[in-house]
């Protein structure tokens, strides 16, 4: 029954939309290699690191993608809404509202994404500018449900109730959804296919999450999730098939921002912005063991890549070097931690000059198996991050109803 | 009476705009200079070619103001909103996705912008791309007025009645609106501070025409294209304070299409697309002299810059050069008609050889009054756009009343 329920909120929206994002994926796959002069003219070019002959790869693709992604949306706006238009029914302004307000916020980051790329903007505009970009988000939000009651885990009901309304708080929750999601992928990258893989793990699990949950009572919302997901995934597997080792072409900070925006907006307004969180896990990680460096308590070089063997072809950790005795106590502890639960390469000379790998959930990788060629790495860092996706899912469904009455 | 309506329509969003407005004044006037350095390590600079010393000038500034002005607006919706929001009303969800629209193209048009100071994108993207993104405007459009009537002048109405409904024709004629705003500021363009000298005249145009309308039946959608004019012509003013004579900072194709999009948005959601029109006279005139070399008919050159003097420091006419008898019968006709009116300069040889003057309305005031300094052709041809707007206000008021019972 429930089959048959999914299947009916399978409708002609969704047909169109599968339809659209097919006929997207062709066009991105031939566009990408059109633009390859004119990004390098443009001097948007970088030099891949991890190659032997370092030839100039365009840079900042994922504009391409985005606007394709963008234009897709845009014609597919009117299709949910065919119905009201020749049936003059009352138009639902309220959805009409969400589509606009998601849009607005992606086409927002894809240009931040694309003016990072070509000016390098300094770290204060990449935290300030997603929190304002995810503003109309958030004032849909507020308009649409205002929703801002959360369902205590049963077993710290006694301290704080069956629910807490977050208010304010969730709001801000919200809006730092949109920060991390936008960098989060973004400082999860280096090797050749990562960043547009790891979305793609990202975006095929947010649509399985809503396919299940059609049959839900908030299936609206999840719908919404798969109009955006499916001309996402499509033109993002075009991008990947440019992207995969070795790359012909680089998909930039712009392509991190646009699908960092793109999933923190199924999430808020697919009500589902908890949920989100789990299929982040490798980012989540990526960004706990990056923070001493994040936060400068450790020295942190421009780039953190894994460092390449021309003799084996092979990547190995990319390292810091920093005297012990100027760290202060709090860089001090973090690397305590780390040494204790083993998770750093640690070489430390008779004057207190340590070298460390960069904290990098890559060169954590590396040093754990040692030297590996770089699409092995790319493709074992993708299947952590299906891993990962399958630990949400358990999170999120058997494990839920010890938490949880559902 | 009509003075105290309007004032009673100032109420407190159009105050808050105004505050918001000083403000980003102020900021884009700071920002600017910080940016000159990022822009051009990011090789986003020109060469001024009407200089002596030409060194490097940043360009494609109006990214910034254009962000600016984004996050103005960003942080002023929910202004017009606050009396629903707290007062628990019913929320005007129809007048809330018309300022979504609207920013979303504008943003849209900004990202285009600046791809194509980056990349140098192709005509057909110039074309494509502004109707694209006018499309989410015209759903607005549809949706909340489909009033695609248009009232017939008194002349004509023994032949097509007292009004016209020219439904798709209407949506056609506005999706073309979108693409000749975006388009015809960016060809009118080449001497310091013009691109915005006349962008500011025609902001400030529609904003002493929005007033004036205030006191009228649609005063809201008047009161909706103020919202938007007083911030885009703050952070412009910004602009031009460092892109006047002798420029430190280019504008770019970004400002160019920033500014038509936002002219076209205001004019088709306040419904005052056709009116609008009238305040683009000098820009109409150019594209229409302009015609013979867009459409290729007779040699266009890469830049249509009048040429510099160095030892006068004055402008000239730029030039084409071309056999008479190359040209096909459409470029003869064209040029018959030129040069009946006696609007170009001709010169040409015994073999056939033509030397004419590049078809803009720049090189047409050079034709017409002789070399001049820089600052002065700026001037004249900002009075130009002052005295076309003087000319479309008595068009649009004294002699509406010949062709319209109003």
């Amino acid at each position: 029954m429930e089959d048959r329920e999914v299947l009916s909120k399978m409708n002609y929206p969704i047909y169109a939309n599968v339809l659209m994002s097919v006929v997207s994926y062709f066009l991105t796959v031939r566009l990408i290699p059109k633009f390859r002069d004119m990004f390098i003219k443009g001097n948007l070019y970088g030099i891949d690191m991890n190659k032997k002959d370092g030839g100039k790869v365009p840079e900042a693709l994922g504009v391409v993608t985005g606007c394709v992604f963008l234009i897709t949306m845009f014609l597919f706006i009117p299709v949910p809404f065919t119905d009201y238009i020749f049936k003059n029914a009352d138009f639902p302004h309220n959805e009409f509202v969400e589509m606009l307000a998601a849009l607005l916020s992606i086409c927002c980051m894809l240009l931040l994404g694309f003016a990072d790329d070509v000016l390098d903007l300094r770290w204060r505009h990449k935290l300030l500018l997603p929190t304002i970009a995810s503003l109309p988000l958030l004032m849909v939000y507020y308009v649409n449900f205002n929703s801002t009651l959360i369902i205590v885990p049963k077993p710290l009901r006694p301290w704080f109730g069956l629910s807490v309304d977050l208010w304010l708080l969730y709001y801000v929750y919200m809006g730092m959804l949109a920060v991390f999601c936008t960098n989060a992928i973004n400082i999860l990258a280096g090797v050749n296919g990562l960043e547009v893989g790891q979305s793609l793990v990202i975006a095929a699990s947010i649509s399985i999450f809503n396919l299940v949950e059609l049959s839900g009572n908030v299936w609206k919302a999840h719908q919404f999730s798969l109009y955006f997901m499916l001309p996402y995934m499509a033109t993002s597997l075009a991008l990947f098939k440019h992207n995969w080792y070795p790359s012909q072409v680089f998909v930039g900070d712009t392509f991190c921002y646009l699908s960092g925006m793109t999933f923190a907006v199924v999430g808020i307004l697919g009500h589902f912005s908890k949920t989100i969180l789990l299929f982040f896990i490798p980012q989540i990680i990526n960004f706990l063991y990056s923070i001493p460096q994040l936060f400068h308590l450790v020295p942190c070089p421009r780039h953190r890549l894994p460092r390449y063997n021309k003799e084996t072809d092979k990547l190995d950790i990319s390292v810091t070097v920093f005297k012990k005795s100027e760290l202060n106590v709090l860089a001090k502890l973090c690397l305590w931690v780390f040494r204790t639960l083993k998770i750093v390469s640690w070489k430390e000379d008779k004057t207190g000059l340590v070298t460390c790998n960069n904290l990098t959930l890559i060169n954590f990788i590396l040093y754990m198996i040692g030297p590996t060629s770089e699409p092995s790495l790319t493709i074992i860092l993708i299947l952590i991050q299906i891993m990962s996706s399958v630990l949400a899912f358990m999170i999120r469904y058997p494990l839920a109803s010890v938490f949880y009455d559902i």
